[in-house]
Protein backbone atom coordinates (compact mmCIF):
# COMPACT_ATOMS: atom_id res chain seq x y z
CA UNK A 1 0.00 0.00 0.00
CA UNK A 2 0.87 3.74 -0.91
CA UNK A 3 0.57 5.85 1.88
CA UNK A 4 0.92 9.82 2.32
CA UNK A 5 2.61 11.17 5.63
CA UNK A 6 4.23 14.31 6.95
CA UNK A 7 7.46 14.17 8.77
CA UNK A 8 7.21 16.76 11.88
CA UNK A 9 9.13 17.66 14.87
CA UNK A 10 8.88 19.69 18.47
CA UNK A 11 12.29 20.32 19.64
CA UNK A 12 14.24 17.81 17.23
CA UNK A 13 11.84 14.98 18.98
CA UNK A 14 10.86 13.92 15.77
CA UNK A 15 7.66 12.14 14.04
CA UNK A 16 5.92 10.64 10.97
CA UNK A 17 2.53 11.74 10.90
CA UNK A 18 0.08 9.73 9.29
CA UNK A 19 -3.87 10.58 8.38
CA UNK A 20 -5.93 7.78 9.36
CA UNK A 21 -8.63 9.98 8.87
CA UNK A 22 -8.50 9.93 5.03
CA UNK A 23 -6.77 7.06 4.36
CA UNK A 24 -6.75 3.66 5.90
CA UNK A 25 -3.40 3.17 7.96
CA UNK A 26 -2.98 -0.21 9.76
CA UNK A 27 0.49 -1.22 10.65
CA UNK A 28 2.58 -3.56 11.90
CA UNK A 29 5.18 -3.92 14.25
CA UNK A 30 7.36 -4.41 11.96
CA UNK A 31 6.03 -1.61 9.77
CA UNK A 32 6.43 0.65 12.53
CA UNK A 33 10.04 -0.08 12.39
CA UNK A 34 10.91 -0.06 9.13
CA UNK A 35 8.92 3.18 8.92
CA UNK A 36 11.40 5.02 11.68
CA UNK A 37 15.10 2.94 11.04
CA UNK A 38 16.92 6.41 9.97
CA UNK A 39 18.71 4.38 7.07
CA UNK A 40 16.66 2.15 5.66
CA UNK A 41 13.75 3.94 6.19
CA UNK A 42 11.67 7.43 6.38
CA UNK A 43 13.53 8.10 10.13
CA UNK A 44 11.88 9.03 13.23
CA UNK A 45 11.63 9.00 17.18
CA UNK A 46 8.20 8.09 17.27
CA UNK A 47 5.27 7.25 14.29
CA UNK A 48 1.95 9.63 14.91
CA UNK A 49 -1.36 7.93 13.32
CA UNK A 50 -4.37 10.46 13.53
CA UNK A 51 -7.67 9.15 13.55
CA UNK A 52 -11.35 9.18 13.89
CA UNK A 53 -12.32 9.99 17.42
CA UNK A 54 -13.76 7.15 20.01
CA UNK A 55 -15.50 9.64 22.14
CA UNK A 56 -18.59 11.67 21.03
CA UNK A 57 -17.14 15.25 22.24
CA UNK A 58 -13.89 14.58 20.95
CA UNK A 59 -12.07 15.37 17.20
CA UNK A 60 -9.94 13.10 16.94
CA UNK A 61 -8.20 10.02 18.50
CA UNK A 62 -3.98 9.40 17.57
CA UNK A 63 -1.87 6.85 18.27
CA UNK A 64 1.90 6.84 18.98
CA UNK A 65 4.38 4.51 18.57
CA UNK A 66 7.93 3.91 19.50
CA UNK A 67 10.75 3.23 16.95
CA UNK A 68 10.99 -0.43 18.21
CA UNK A 69 7.39 -1.23 17.14
CA UNK A 70 5.48 -0.93 21.03
CA UNK A 71 2.37 1.53 21.29
CA UNK A 72 3.01 4.50 24.10
CA UNK A 73 -0.37 6.32 25.61
CA UNK A 74 0.73 9.69 24.98
CA UNK A 75 3.92 12.11 24.27
CA UNK A 76 3.70 16.65 24.49
CA UNK A 77 5.93 17.08 21.83
CA UNK A 78 3.61 14.70 19.72
CA UNK A 79 0.33 16.28 20.84
CA UNK A 80 1.53 19.43 19.84
CA UNK A 81 2.63 18.02 16.19
CA UNK A 82 -0.41 16.59 16.16
CA UNK A 83 -1.93 20.02 16.65
CA UNK A 84 -0.42 21.40 13.85
CA UNK A 85 -1.16 18.34 11.34
CA UNK A 86 -4.68 18.57 11.67
CA UNK A 87 -4.47 22.08 11.46
CA UNK A 88 -2.44 22.08 8.39
CA UNK A 89 -4.01 19.29 6.20
CA UNK A 90 -7.19 21.15 6.57
CA UNK A 91 -8.63 18.37 9.00
CA UNK A 92 -9.87 20.83 11.42
CA UNK A 93 -9.89 24.31 11.62
CA UNK A 94 -10.63 25.18 15.69
CA UNK A 95 -8.65 26.76 18.06
CA UNK A 96 -9.07 23.98 20.25
CA UNK A 97 -8.96 20.46 19.69
CA UNK A 98 -9.79 17.60 21.91
CA UNK A 99 -8.46 14.15 21.24
CA UNK A 100 -8.38 10.45 22.61
CA UNK A 101 -4.84 9.05 23.49
CA UNK A 102 -4.38 6.06 25.17
CA UNK A 103 -4.22 8.03 28.19
CA UNK A 104 -7.48 9.82 28.17
CA UNK A 105 -8.74 13.07 26.85
CA UNK A 106 -6.22 16.00 25.89
CA UNK A 107 -7.16 19.50 25.28
CA UNK A 108 -4.87 21.14 22.93
CA UNK A 109 -4.99 25.14 21.97
CA UNK A 110 -3.54 26.84 19.26
CA UNK A 111 -2.07 30.41 20.00
CA UNK A 112 -2.40 33.29 17.78
CA UNK A 113 1.92 33.24 18.08
CA UNK A 114 2.29 29.83 16.31
CA UNK A 115 2.58 28.02 19.17
CA UNK A 116 0.75 25.24 20.71
CA UNK A 117 -0.29 24.53 24.35
CA UNK A 118 -1.30 21.41 25.54
CA UNK A 119 -2.92 20.03 28.69
CA UNK A 120 -0.68 17.66 30.53
CA UNK A 121 -2.80 16.76 33.51
CA UNK A 122 -2.52 16.95 36.86
CA UNK A 123 1.09 15.82 38.44
CA UNK A 124 0.57 12.77 41.32
CA UNK A 125 2.88 13.78 44.44
CA UNK A 126 2.45 10.38 46.21
CA UNK A 127 5.27 8.16 46.16
CA UNK A 128 2.35 5.68 45.60
CA UNK A 129 1.15 6.89 42.60
CA UNK A 130 4.86 7.67 40.83
CA UNK A 131 5.19 4.70 41.92
CA UNK A 132 8.18 5.23 43.98
CA UNK A 133 9.58 2.58 46.80
CA UNK A 134 9.32 5.29 49.95
CA UNK A 135 6.71 5.35 52.35
CA UNK A 136 6.43 9.00 53.14
CA UNK A 137 5.84 12.17 50.86
CA UNK A 138 8.75 14.56 50.67
CA UNK A 139 9.67 17.67 48.46
CA UNK A 140 12.84 16.27 47.82
CA UNK A 141 14.55 12.36 48.51
CA UNK A 142 18.17 10.91 48.95
CA UNK A 143 19.70 8.03 47.07
CA UNK A 144 23.15 7.13 47.08
CA UNK A 145 24.65 6.02 43.78
CA UNK A 146 28.47 5.67 42.30
CA UNK A 147 29.17 5.92 46.22
CA UNK A 148 27.84 9.63 46.88
CA UNK A 149 24.28 10.61 48.20
CA UNK A 150 22.43 12.36 45.78
CA UNK A 151 18.86 14.73 46.56
CA UNK A 152 15.98 14.62 43.89
CA UNK A 153 12.00 15.33 43.77
CA UNK A 154 9.63 12.84 42.18
CA UNK A 155 6.48 13.14 39.97
CA UNK A 156 4.21 11.65 37.88
CA UNK A 157 3.33 13.20 34.73
CA UNK A 158 1.53 10.40 33.47
CA UNK A 159 4.75 8.43 33.75
CA UNK A 160 7.13 8.88 36.63
CA UNK A 161 10.00 11.58 36.76
CA UNK A 162 12.58 12.33 39.41
CA UNK A 163 14.31 15.44 38.51
CA UNK A 164 18.00 16.36 40.27
CA UNK A 165 19.40 20.06 40.65
CA UNK A 166 22.88 21.05 39.12
CA UNK A 167 24.92 23.49 39.20
CA UNK A 168 26.45 23.93 35.31
CA UNK A 169 24.27 21.71 32.84
CA UNK A 170 26.97 21.28 30.80
CA UNK A 171 29.04 19.28 32.97
CA UNK A 172 25.77 17.36 34.40
CA UNK A 173 26.43 13.90 34.83
CA UNK A 174 23.58 12.64 32.85
CA UNK A 175 25.12 9.61 30.87
CA UNK A 176 26.84 8.60 34.48
CA UNK A 177 23.63 8.71 36.60
CA UNK A 178 20.83 8.67 34.34
CA UNK A 179 20.62 4.62 33.66
CA UNK A 180 21.91 3.94 37.59
CA UNK A 181 18.57 6.36 38.71
CA UNK A 182 16.60 5.43 35.98
CA UNK A 183 16.91 1.71 37.11
CA UNK A 184 17.41 1.93 41.18
CA UNK A 185 14.76 -0.49 42.88
CA UNK A 186 13.12 2.82 44.20
CA UNK A 187 11.55 3.39 41.06
CA UNK A 188 9.27 -0.35 40.31
CA UNK A 189 8.44 1.10 36.54
CA UNK A 190 11.66 2.84 36.10
CA UNK A 191 12.16 6.14 35.73
CA UNK A 192 12.86 9.39 33.62
CA UNK A 193 15.60 11.45 34.92
CA UNK A 194 16.02 14.94 34.66
CA UNK A 195 18.99 17.07 35.26
CA UNK A 196 17.79 21.29 35.73
CA UNK A 197 20.01 23.56 36.12
CA UNK A 198 18.39 26.92 38.07
CA UNK A 199 19.01 30.25 35.66
CA UNK A 200 16.34 32.09 37.42
CA UNK A 201 12.72 32.09 39.39
CA UNK A 202 11.41 31.82 35.80
CA UNK A 203 13.60 29.95 33.84
CA UNK A 204 15.99 26.61 34.00
CA UNK A 205 18.14 24.85 31.49
CA UNK A 206 17.29 21.05 31.93
CA UNK A 207 18.90 17.63 30.07
CA UNK A 208 16.63 14.65 30.38
CA UNK A 209 17.64 11.03 30.35
CA UNK A 210 14.63 9.22 29.07
CA UNK A 211 13.45 5.65 30.07
CA UNK A 212 14.19 3.29 28.14
CA UNK A 213 15.45 6.03 25.31
CA UNK A 214 18.96 7.67 26.76
CA UNK A 215 19.36 11.19 26.57
CA UNK A 216 16.65 13.09 24.11
CA UNK A 217 16.76 16.54 22.52
CA UNK A 218 13.59 17.56 24.63
CA UNK A 219 11.33 15.64 26.89
CA UNK A 220 7.97 17.46 26.96
CA UNK A 221 6.72 15.77 30.37
CA UNK A 222 10.58 15.97 31.72
CA UNK A 223 9.98 19.99 31.18
CA UNK A 224 6.83 19.25 32.98
CA UNK A 225 8.03 17.34 36.02
CA UNK A 226 11.24 19.33 36.37
CA UNK A 227 8.97 22.65 36.66
CA UNK A 228 6.49 21.34 39.18
CA UNK A 229 9.76 19.64 41.34
CA UNK A 230 11.10 23.54 41.33
CA UNK A 231 7.85 24.85 42.53
CA UNK A 232 7.33 22.64 44.71
CA UNK A 233 10.71 23.27 46.58
CA UNK A 234 10.04 26.96 45.64
CA UNK A 235 13.17 27.47 43.35
CA UNK A 236 11.24 28.72 40.95
CA UNK A 237 7.77 30.21 39.91
CA UNK A 238 5.02 29.66 37.10
CA UNK A 239 5.73 30.54 34.19
CA UNK A 240 8.78 28.86 33.57
CA UNK A 241 10.63 28.95 30.57
CA UNK A 242 12.53 25.74 29.82
CA UNK A 243 15.97 25.58 28.04
CA UNK A 244 15.88 21.51 26.59
CA UNK A 245 18.97 21.02 24.14
CA UNK A 246 15.89 21.17 21.27
CA UNK A 247 14.94 24.16 22.30
CA UNK A 248 12.91 25.63 24.86
CA UNK A 249 9.20 24.86 26.07
CA UNK A 250 6.91 27.55 28.49
CA UNK A 251 5.47 25.90 31.43
CA UNK A 252 2.77 27.11 33.27
CA UNK A 253 1.38 25.29 36.78
CA UNK A 254 -0.76 27.11 39.61
CA UNK A 255 -0.24 24.51 42.17
CA UNK A 256 -1.69 20.71 43.85
CA UNK A 257 -4.08 19.76 41.90
CA UNK A 258 -4.40 21.81 38.95
CA UNK A 259 -3.02 20.73 35.39
CA UNK A 260 0.28 21.31 34.01
CA UNK A 261 0.02 23.43 30.90
CA UNK A 262 3.33 22.88 28.24
CA UNK A 263 3.54 25.29 25.44
CA UNK A 264 6.03 25.05 22.46
CA UNK A 265 6.49 24.85 18.93
CA UNK A 266 5.15 22.05 16.27
CA UNK A 267 7.14 21.79 12.70
CA UNK A 268 6.61 20.09 9.57
CA UNK A 269 9.62 19.50 7.58
CA UNK A 270 8.76 17.98 4.35
CA UNK A 271 5.01 15.80 2.82
CA UNK A 272 6.12 12.15 1.55
CA UNK A 273 4.92 8.75 0.37
CA UNK A 274 5.71 5.70 1.27
CA UNK A 275 5.28 2.21 -0.62
CA UNK A 276 4.87 -0.44 2.53
CA UNK B 1 11.57 26.82 -3.31
CA UNK B 2 9.51 23.77 -3.02
CA UNK B 3 11.70 20.69 -4.44
CA UNK B 4 10.72 17.03 -5.48
CA UNK B 5 13.42 14.54 -3.69
CA UNK B 6 13.48 10.90 -3.50
CA UNK B 7 14.99 9.22 0.03
CA UNK B 8 18.03 5.94 -1.27
CA UNK B 9 19.53 3.78 0.32
CA UNK B 10 22.66 1.29 -1.02
CA UNK B 11 23.21 -1.42 2.08
CA UNK B 12 21.63 1.66 4.72
CA UNK B 13 24.33 4.07 3.40
CA UNK B 14 21.70 6.86 2.43
CA UNK B 15 21.03 9.81 0.58
CA UNK B 16 18.61 11.97 -0.26
CA UNK B 17 18.76 12.54 -4.32
CA UNK B 18 17.37 15.57 -5.97
CA UNK B 19 16.60 15.58 -9.83
CA UNK B 20 18.13 18.63 -11.01
CA UNK B 21 17.44 17.79 -14.65
CA UNK B 22 13.87 18.93 -14.25
CA UNK B 23 14.33 21.29 -11.59
CA UNK B 24 16.01 24.11 -10.50
CA UNK B 25 18.02 22.79 -7.37
CA UNK B 26 20.67 25.19 -5.96
CA UNK B 27 21.79 24.14 -2.37
CA UNK B 28 23.91 25.86 -0.04
CA UNK B 29 25.89 24.43 2.54
CA UNK B 30 23.42 25.26 5.37
CA UNK B 31 20.59 24.14 3.02
CA UNK B 32 22.59 20.65 2.93
CA UNK B 33 23.05 20.47 6.37
CA UNK B 34 19.45 20.98 6.97
CA UNK B 35 18.59 18.24 4.81
CA UNK B 36 20.89 15.88 5.83
CA UNK B 37 19.80 16.25 9.78
CA UNK B 38 17.84 13.36 10.79
CA UNK B 39 15.77 15.16 13.49
CA UNK B 40 15.23 18.54 12.22
CA UNK B 41 15.30 17.65 8.06
CA UNK B 42 15.21 14.62 5.36
CA UNK B 43 17.66 13.06 7.70
CA UNK B 44 20.66 10.99 5.05
CA UNK B 45 24.94 10.52 4.90
CA UNK B 46 25.13 12.45 1.72
CA UNK B 47 22.89 14.53 -0.24
CA UNK B 48 22.72 13.84 -4.18
CA UNK B 49 21.72 15.91 -7.42
CA UNK B 50 21.71 14.89 -10.64
CA UNK B 51 22.55 17.33 -13.13
CA UNK B 52 22.75 17.66 -16.71
CA UNK B 53 26.26 16.19 -18.07
CA UNK B 54 29.56 18.49 -18.82
CA UNK B 55 31.18 15.89 -21.36
CA UNK B 56 29.68 14.98 -24.87
CA UNK B 57 30.17 11.57 -24.16
CA UNK B 58 27.66 11.20 -20.76
CA UNK B 59 24.47 10.94 -19.68
CA UNK B 60 24.29 13.46 -16.52
CA UNK B 61 26.72 14.43 -13.71
CA UNK B 62 26.24 13.99 -10.39
CA UNK B 63 27.25 15.73 -7.21
CA UNK B 64 27.79 14.51 -3.75
CA UNK B 65 27.69 16.73 -0.38
CA UNK B 66 28.47 15.33 2.80
CA UNK B 67 26.00 15.94 6.25
CA UNK B 68 28.42 18.84 6.97
CA UNK B 69 27.87 20.84 3.73
CA UNK B 70 30.82 20.23 1.94
CA UNK B 71 30.62 18.50 -1.84
CA UNK B 72 32.77 14.95 -2.22
CA UNK B 73 34.01 13.61 -5.07
CA UNK B 74 32.61 10.63 -5.64
CA UNK B 75 30.83 7.63 -3.76
CA UNK B 76 30.19 3.97 -4.93
CA UNK B 77 27.17 3.08 -2.86
CA UNK B 78 25.61 6.99 -3.90
CA UNK B 79 26.85 6.30 -7.51
CA UNK B 80 24.09 2.85 -7.34
CA UNK B 81 21.56 5.00 -6.21
CA UNK B 82 22.27 7.59 -8.77
CA UNK B 83 21.75 4.57 -11.94
CA UNK B 84 18.30 3.42 -10.01
CA UNK B 85 16.92 6.99 -9.77
CA UNK B 86 17.39 7.75 -13.41
CA UNK B 87 16.06 4.33 -14.36
CA UNK B 88 13.07 4.98 -11.84
CA UNK B 89 12.18 8.78 -12.72
CA UNK B 90 12.33 7.68 -16.72
CA UNK B 91 15.35 10.28 -17.12
CA UNK B 92 17.49 7.47 -18.76
CA UNK B 93 16.37 3.90 -19.90
CA UNK B 94 19.84 2.74 -21.44
CA UNK B 95 21.42 -0.42 -19.98
CA UNK B 96 24.75 1.54 -19.73
CA UNK B 97 25.06 4.76 -18.05
CA UNK B 98 27.85 7.37 -18.23
CA UNK B 99 28.31 10.18 -15.47
CA UNK B 100 30.40 13.24 -14.96
CA UNK B 101 31.80 12.90 -11.75
CA UNK B 102 34.21 15.34 -9.53
CA UNK B 103 36.82 12.34 -9.74
CA UNK B 104 36.27 11.89 -13.44
CA UNK B 105 33.25 9.66 -15.62
CA UNK B 106 31.88 6.46 -14.29
CA UNK B 107 30.14 3.89 -16.00
CA UNK B 108 27.34 2.14 -14.23
CA UNK B 109 25.78 -1.19 -15.57
CA UNK B 110 22.14 -1.95 -15.06
CA UNK B 111 22.08 -5.95 -14.41
CA UNK B 112 19.10 -8.04 -14.98
CA UNK B 113 19.07 -9.22 -11.51
CA UNK B 114 17.98 -5.68 -10.40
CA UNK B 115 21.58 -4.71 -9.06
CA UNK B 116 23.96 -2.14 -10.36
CA UNK B 117 27.69 -2.61 -11.67
CA UNK B 118 29.93 0.17 -10.72
CA UNK B 119 33.03 0.63 -12.76
CA UNK B 120 35.12 1.85 -9.57
CA UNK B 121 38.22 2.40 -11.43
CA UNK B 122 41.68 1.48 -11.46
CA UNK B 123 43.78 0.89 -8.06
CA UNK B 124 46.72 2.59 -6.97
CA UNK B 125 49.31 0.65 -4.88
CA UNK B 126 52.41 3.18 -5.17
CA UNK B 127 53.16 4.76 -2.10
CA UNK B 128 53.48 7.87 -3.23
CA UNK B 129 49.89 8.04 -5.10
CA UNK B 130 47.83 6.68 -1.99
CA UNK B 131 49.27 8.51 -0.45
CA UNK B 132 51.03 6.69 2.19
CA UNK B 133 54.69 7.64 3.42
CA UNK B 134 56.65 4.86 2.99
CA UNK B 135 59.84 4.38 0.99
CA UNK B 136 59.11 1.34 -0.14
CA UNK B 137 55.70 -0.56 -1.96
CA UNK B 138 55.24 -3.95 -0.52
CA UNK B 139 51.53 -5.98 -0.45
CA UNK B 140 51.86 -5.69 3.80
CA UNK B 141 53.25 -3.00 5.75
CA UNK B 142 53.90 -2.36 9.38
CA UNK B 143 53.14 0.22 12.00
CA UNK B 144 52.94 0.15 15.47
CA UNK B 145 50.03 1.33 17.20
CA UNK B 146 48.96 1.30 21.03
CA UNK B 147 52.20 -0.70 21.42
CA UNK B 148 51.55 -3.44 19.23
CA UNK B 149 52.69 -4.40 15.67
CA UNK B 150 50.27 -4.21 13.55
CA UNK B 151 50.59 -5.38 9.63
CA UNK B 152 48.11 -3.84 6.57
CA UNK B 153 47.86 -3.63 3.09
CA UNK B 154 47.08 0.27 1.62
CA UNK B 155 45.87 1.09 -1.98
CA UNK B 156 44.18 4.16 -3.07
CA UNK B 157 40.27 3.76 -4.65
CA UNK B 158 40.52 7.50 -5.62
CA UNK B 159 40.81 7.86 -1.88
CA UNK B 160 43.33 6.53 0.78
CA UNK B 161 42.60 3.21 2.27
CA UNK B 162 44.88 0.83 4.83
CA UNK B 163 43.16 -2.75 5.38
CA UNK B 164 43.66 -4.75 8.48
CA UNK B 165 43.35 -8.68 8.90
CA UNK B 166 41.44 -10.24 11.57
CA UNK B 167 40.64 -13.37 12.67
CA UNK B 168 36.89 -12.67 13.88
CA UNK B 169 34.91 -9.42 12.42
CA UNK B 170 32.69 -9.02 15.37
CA UNK B 171 35.53 -8.55 18.44
CA UNK B 172 37.91 -6.28 15.49
CA UNK B 173 39.32 -3.58 17.33
CA UNK B 174 37.42 -0.84 14.95
CA UNK B 175 36.81 2.03 17.61
CA UNK B 176 40.44 1.30 19.28
CA UNK B 177 42.77 0.95 16.23
CA UNK B 178 40.65 2.66 13.58
CA UNK B 179 40.81 6.20 14.75
CA UNK B 180 44.59 5.33 15.64
CA UNK B 181 45.32 4.38 12.12
CA UNK B 182 43.04 7.28 10.52
CA UNK B 183 45.34 9.76 11.94
CA UNK B 184 48.55 8.00 12.22
CA UNK B 185 51.83 10.52 10.66
CA UNK B 186 52.42 7.88 7.86
CA UNK B 187 48.92 9.06 6.16
CA UNK B 188 49.54 12.50 5.38
CA UNK B 189 45.83 12.77 4.09
CA UNK B 190 44.52 10.71 6.74
CA UNK B 191 42.72 6.51 5.42
CA UNK B 192 40.07 5.15 5.53
CA UNK B 193 40.53 1.95 7.61
CA UNK B 194 38.89 -1.28 6.55
CA UNK B 195 39.51 -5.05 9.17
CA UNK B 196 38.69 -7.93 6.84
CA UNK B 197 37.89 -11.18 7.76
CA UNK B 198 38.63 -14.16 5.43
CA UNK B 199 35.77 -16.43 5.36
CA UNK B 200 36.55 -18.22 2.27
CA UNK B 201 38.29 -17.88 -1.34
CA UNK B 202 35.58 -15.83 -2.37
CA UNK B 203 33.90 -14.30 0.82
CA UNK B 204 34.97 -11.82 3.44
CA UNK B 205 33.44 -9.82 6.10
CA UNK B 206 34.47 -6.28 6.39
CA UNK B 207 33.70 -3.49 8.83
CA UNK B 208 35.27 0.06 7.66
CA UNK B 209 35.93 3.06 10.08
CA UNK B 210 35.46 5.97 7.57
CA UNK B 211 38.16 9.03 7.36
CA UNK B 212 36.34 11.71 8.98
CA UNK B 213 32.85 9.92 9.65
CA UNK B 214 33.50 6.46 12.15
CA UNK B 215 32.65 3.16 11.45
CA UNK B 216 29.75 3.10 8.66
CA UNK B 217 27.27 0.13 7.83
CA UNK B 218 28.75 -0.36 3.91
CA UNK B 219 31.63 1.59 2.34
CA UNK B 220 31.80 0.77 -1.22
CA UNK B 221 35.44 2.05 -2.00
CA UNK B 222 36.41 -0.18 1.58
CA UNK B 223 34.91 -3.34 0.17
CA UNK B 224 37.09 -2.73 -3.24
CA UNK B 225 40.36 -1.46 -1.56
CA UNK B 226 39.48 -5.10 0.90
CA UNK B 227 39.42 -7.27 -1.80
CA UNK B 228 42.39 -5.96 -3.89
CA UNK B 229 44.46 -6.01 -0.64
CA UNK B 230 42.91 -9.52 -0.12
CA UNK B 231 43.82 -10.57 -4.10
CA UNK B 232 47.40 -9.10 -3.84
CA UNK B 233 48.12 -10.80 -0.77
CA UNK B 234 46.75 -14.11 -1.97
CA UNK B 235 44.42 -14.48 0.50
CA UNK B 236 41.03 -14.25 -1.73
CA UNK B 237 40.24 -14.35 -5.75
CA UNK B 238 38.19 -12.73 -7.68
CA UNK B 239 35.08 -12.26 -7.45
CA UNK B 240 34.82 -11.56 -3.45
CA UNK B 241 31.71 -11.56 -1.75
CA UNK B 242 32.15 -8.68 0.98
CA UNK B 243 29.79 -9.25 3.66
CA UNK B 244 29.27 -5.57 5.12
CA UNK B 245 27.08 -4.39 8.44
CA UNK B 246 24.66 -3.10 6.01
CA UNK B 247 24.58 -6.19 3.74
CA UNK B 248 26.74 -7.72 0.78
CA UNK B 249 28.27 -6.07 -2.05
CA UNK B 250 30.28 -8.15 -5.16
CA UNK B 251 33.58 -6.93 -5.93
CA UNK B 252 35.72 -8.24 -8.94
CA UNK B 253 38.82 -7.29 -9.97
CA UNK B 254 41.19 -8.99 -12.72
CA UNK B 255 44.57 -7.59 -11.33
CA UNK B 256 47.05 -4.82 -11.63
CA UNK B 257 46.11 -2.18 -14.32
CA UNK B 258 42.66 -3.35 -14.51
CA UNK B 259 39.40 -1.29 -12.99
CA UNK B 260 37.66 -2.58 -9.67
CA UNK B 261 33.95 -3.81 -10.63
CA UNK B 262 31.73 -3.14 -7.62
CA UNK B 263 28.28 -4.79 -7.92
CA UNK B 264 25.30 -4.05 -5.17
CA UNK B 265 21.76 -3.22 -4.82
CA UNK B 266 20.00 0.36 -4.55
CA UNK B 267 16.66 0.82 -2.88
CA UNK B 268 13.87 3.59 -3.34
CA UNK B 269 12.73 4.26 0.08
CA UNK B 270 10.04 7.12 -0.25
CA UNK B 271 9.60 10.20 -2.52
CA UNK B 272 8.98 13.68 -0.98
CA UNK B 273 8.79 17.29 -1.50
CA UNK B 274 10.76 19.76 0.94
CA UNK B 275 10.08 23.77 1.34
CA UNK B 276 13.70 25.23 1.37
Amino acid sequence: MALKFTKMHGLGNDFVVFDGVRQNVSLTPENVRRIADRHFGIGCDQVLIVEPPISWNADFRYRIFNADGGEVAQCGNGARCFARFVRDQGLCDKDEIVVDTDAGQLRLVHRSDGLVTVNMGIPKHAPAEIPLDIADEAVSYEVVLDGNAWSFGAVSMGNPHAVLRVDDIDHAPVERLGPLLERHPIFPERANIGFAQVVDRHRIKLRVFERGSGETLACGSGACAATVVGIEQDEIESPVQVDLPGGSLYIAWEGRGRPVFMTGPAVCVFEGEIEL
